[in-house]
């Protein structure tokens, strides 16, 4: 990170703090530790009644103009499928009812962490948010392959139409009873 | 956070970042912004062989003497499963097999999200680790209950005894295409 006039500023040097057991990064100015930990993305793949899914044409970079899931990194205070209905009312418009976890990633290269949801639309009006040039509803059979914007993406399609074809368990959540 | 002298240090007003749609913490000495995530803990409900399952009583602050799974924060550059596995070496000296996700829990409230696998141990020879006091293999049926750190091992347990009971689909992971 960089102040205006281009000087680094912020946690930069890595050091091992007292009691710790491994190199963290840290603020020569004021001392301050960033403890960097791998951050949450939550996505869906929600489908229209008639089996469609939705994607997302992207405004921003990475990937600018190639099709991506609804996804977005998790915010504190929400929990991991609230956080994954916010990025798709945020990015397509869309109103959905979340059916279960469908997979975690784990993308240790780029500290990520992806929770992808199943889902059904409940509203079949779906529309870009500022981040989405356009959103589109795709059969399985007519996806754009050669325009996903990341890897995953393909993953969690492809994985999404096994566990539509073949079913699919779930892992747990926090039981109904917390809160 | 404070220096040595009590002094508050690093990022600690909130501000609305140019761009940005929310308040994120700043530093006001240096224009550091600490985009703060929920973190992410790993951990797992092994078994052993006759089926016990792997406990630890806590050694360190909170929930002191009280017994817990093995589980921690993942650090950057490992997936959630070896950070799983990770967690249950230093704190259980465990060795063992994943053999899927059990639950996902948001905390939305502490800023956790935590990613519990199901394993079996490859090795019946377990030992407490630094932040251990003890380690134990419990049948179900003599599992501590009231003498748990905290809800989610409650949870994890009452979820891994129902999956192990009735079965238990699985999320999927990064395919074994990935890398
Ligand atoms: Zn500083
Ligand atoms: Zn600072």
């Amino acid at each position: 990170m960089t102040d205006p006039d281009g000087a680094e500023i912020g946690p930069r040097i890595y050091e091992v703090p007292q009691g710790d057991d491994r190199e963290r990064l840290t603020c020569p100015d004021c001392g301050f530790i960033a403890y960097e930990n791998p951050r949450i993305v939550v996505g869906v793949v929600a489908r229209a009644e008639d089996e469609r899914i939705l994607l997302c044409r992207r405004a921003i970079p990475p990937s600018i103009g190639y099709w991506t899931l609804p996804a977005g990194y998790m915010e504190l205070g929400e929990t991991a499928e609230a956080g994954a209905m916010r990025e798709a009312w945020e990015e397509a418009r869309a109103r959905l009812t979340l059916t279960g976890l469908l997979a975690v990633y784990s993308l240790a290269r780029i500290h990520q962490v992806q929770l992808i949801y199943r889902a059904v639309l409940t509203d079949a009006n779906v529309a870009a948010g500022p981040e989405s040039q356009a959103v589109g509803l795709f059969h399985y059979s007519d996806l754009p392959w050669d325009e996903l914007a990341f890897p995953t993406v393909e993953w969690a399609l492809t994985q999404d139409h096994q566990a539509h074809m073949e079913g699919h368990g779930q892992a747990f959540a926090n039981p109904a009873t917390d809160g």
